[in-house]
Formats: structure tokens, sequence, C-alpha cells
């Protein structure tokens, strides 16, 4: 049985915890914070979560592992079957990773883990999503999945990069990422109402309120 | 035919373009420099290069460019059948690019375009640096290519990234990559014997020459 190293509050962990259920594997939970112990950098080198671990060894990266559930199983396929169109989802993927989390994620010190408020960091992530979120609009389709009929792998990087991503975009910025993505609101609604969507987000809030204990 | 937008001055550039030339596709090099012209952006959403335009419509981001040119052809193959290996790959090449290209490239600025020296990025990429290399030497096989046996897209991703960053790092940080990442240098030979490599690199450096002229 698969392993998945990580936390139910980690924004990554849920995605692939997401395509995991998704895609019907079974798989342990196996509660891990990031960590530079040796033991650990042996299945995730940069120490980060998630890591999955199958018989064959460890993997990290989450877009790894999307690429790899889909090698091995595409019963429930979250890429489309054209090529080229599955380079439309991985640009996508790979464009909401880089420019929307990684952007977003520079403002979680000051949200969740008490650092001081520095202008000079907000205007710096602030000039980067401007950018970010242009490019965003130029890839995303939103009829009604966020690559286009399918719903894919975009989809679960998109959701669970927005739903942590906003609360700190509003928060320190003030601007919600809801008013300059077109069609985002309404498909976060029609995601929320995807049931095992509603599971991983039932794990996750029970994990805060216990960690908030 | 495709045509692959950017410079043969630039790293991610001469990674598709090897790409290209390895596995035999026809294209045709358009001179493109990153761009922010509305015109550009619909082919590269954040005005990066490479972009590829096929027939489908363009694709940007290296990694992408990679997995779609396997998809469509297989008969040079450049990542391993095995899945978990095929994964590997992935990987590697990921990290390659997030924890050494992406760390190295900080220091670009003082290297080629006069910025002024800078302490304390030169220590925060140092830092950086540290913990890039360490995940690097945990998953680097170099027997004797990057990811084991068989030439893949990580040898590819390694070697751009190497021939242009270890100048940064050893101008700016006096830190050569080969003393820290054991099994680079003989590496480097060998990638430098290989025909296609030395004809990206002809390139290269004729447009240097021209660059600097």
């Amino acid at each position: 049985m698969f392993k998945l190293y990580g936390f139910p509050v980690s924004n990554y962990y849920n995605m692939v915890k997401l395509t995991l259920l998704e895609k019907g594997f079974e798989f342990e939970e196996v509660i891990t914070r990031p960590s530079q112990e040796d033991d650990f950098l042996n299945k995730s080198p940069m120490g980060k979560i998630p890591c999955l671990e199958i018989e064959e060894g460890p993997l990290s990266e989450t877009n790894v592992i999307f690429d790899f559930l889909e090698d091995i199983s595409s019963e429930v396929p979250l890429y489309p079957e054209d090529p080229y169109q599955r380079a439309k989802v991985r640009e996508l993927s790979k464009s909401i990773e880089l420019y929307l989390e990684l952007v977003a994620r520079q403002l979680l010190g000051v949200v969740f883990f008490g650092a001081p408020a520095d202008e000079q960091l907000n205007e710096k992530v602030s000039v980067e999503l401007d950018k970010g979120v242009a490019a965003l609009n130029r890839l995303l389709i939103f009829s009604p999945f966020a690559a286009g009929e399918q719903m894919t792998y975009a989809d679960f990087m998109l959701y669970y990069t927005v739903t942590l991503g906003n609360m700190a975009t509003k928060k320190v910025l003030g601007r919600d990422l809801c008013d300059e993505l077109p069609g985002l609101a309404a498909w976060l609604t029609m995601m929320d109402g995807n049931p095992l969507v509603q599971k991983v987000n039932a794990d996750r809030d029970e994990a805060l309120k216990a960690m908030t204990a």
C-alpha cells in the first residue's frame, strides 16, 4: 500500500491526497512535518512534504507524483489524452505553482506565523502577482474546469493554491483573486461541491482545529 | 514545421534546442527576446523564452515542452520506460531547476549585467545552494548519465544549468560546483563530447560573440 507523508494542513499534501482519492488508490497517511532529518531526506531530498512512498521507493514533488500516478493508472484520467491538450494542462499547472502559489506563499509568514509586516515584501509580491494573474488569465478556461471540459490536475493545483493563497492576498494586500481571475468564484463553488474535495477539507479543518486548540 | 522562439545564449532555450536535435525534429529558430508585448504573451504567457509553436498552438515552460516532445515521439527516448524510473527523472529535473538553476540565476545580474555586489544576496544564495547541492547529491547517479544508464532530459537540464550557473557561483561565491557534486566533472567532459551538444554550444558561442562585439 502507498504511504503518503505529510499533514492535512499543507496545500500540496492535499493536492496529492485528492488525486489518490479520485483515482481510487489505497494509501496510508503518515503524519509528517517538513524535516531535515537524514531519514526523511532519504525519502524527500529537500525535506519537503508531500512525499509518496511506493514499493519501488520514494517520490517527492507534487507534479512529479501527479504524473507518476497517471502513468500507472489512467482509469480515472486526470490528463487529456491528446498530447497537446495534456501539455497545456501541464503548462497551466506549472504556471499556477510558479506564478501564483510560490508568489502568495511569501505572505504566509505574516498571516500564519507572526512575522512582522514588511511593506517592501508586500510591494514585491504585489508586482509578481500582477504578472502571474495576467499569465493565468491567458491560460485558464473555466468551462467548466480550469483547463476545459475535463477535470484535471490543474484543478487540484489551483484549488489548494487559491483556498490558501487568497486568504493571504486578501488579508495582507487587500486583493481578492476572485475579482482578478474571472470565472474563479463560480469554479470554486463547483469544486466545493465535489465529495472528495469535501472529505479532504474536512480532514484539513479537523487538523487545523487540533493545531490551534 | 515547429518554431522555437528564443535565442541561443539562453540556457533554457538550449535545453529545448538540444532535445529537438536529439529527437530529430525539424524546427525553425525564431530569434526572440523575453518580451511583455501582447503578441508574444499570447504564445508565452509570462513572456519567457523558450516557447515552442506547433500546428496546434504554442507551448511554454521547458519541462512541459520536454514532456510534450516525448509524448509525440519516443523513437529516441529521453525518459526511461518504467514509470517509477521516469518519475525519478522528473523529480531530478525539477530539483535541478528549482534548487540549482533558480538559485544560481540570482547571481546573473552581478556577473553579466553590471548589478552592484550585494553581500546579503550572496549570503542568501549560499545558504540556498547548500541545501540544493545536498538534495542533488541524494538524487544524482552519474553512472554514466545524471539519472543512471540512459541519457535523459535530466542531463540536458543539468548541463545547461551548470555551464551557466557554475560560472556565476565560481565568480561571485568562489564555489565550484565540480567540488561539491562528486561525479559532475567527469560527466561534464562526457557531455562535452556529444556532437549535438557541441553544435548547440557553437551556436551559443557565436551568438555571444555577436552580442559582445
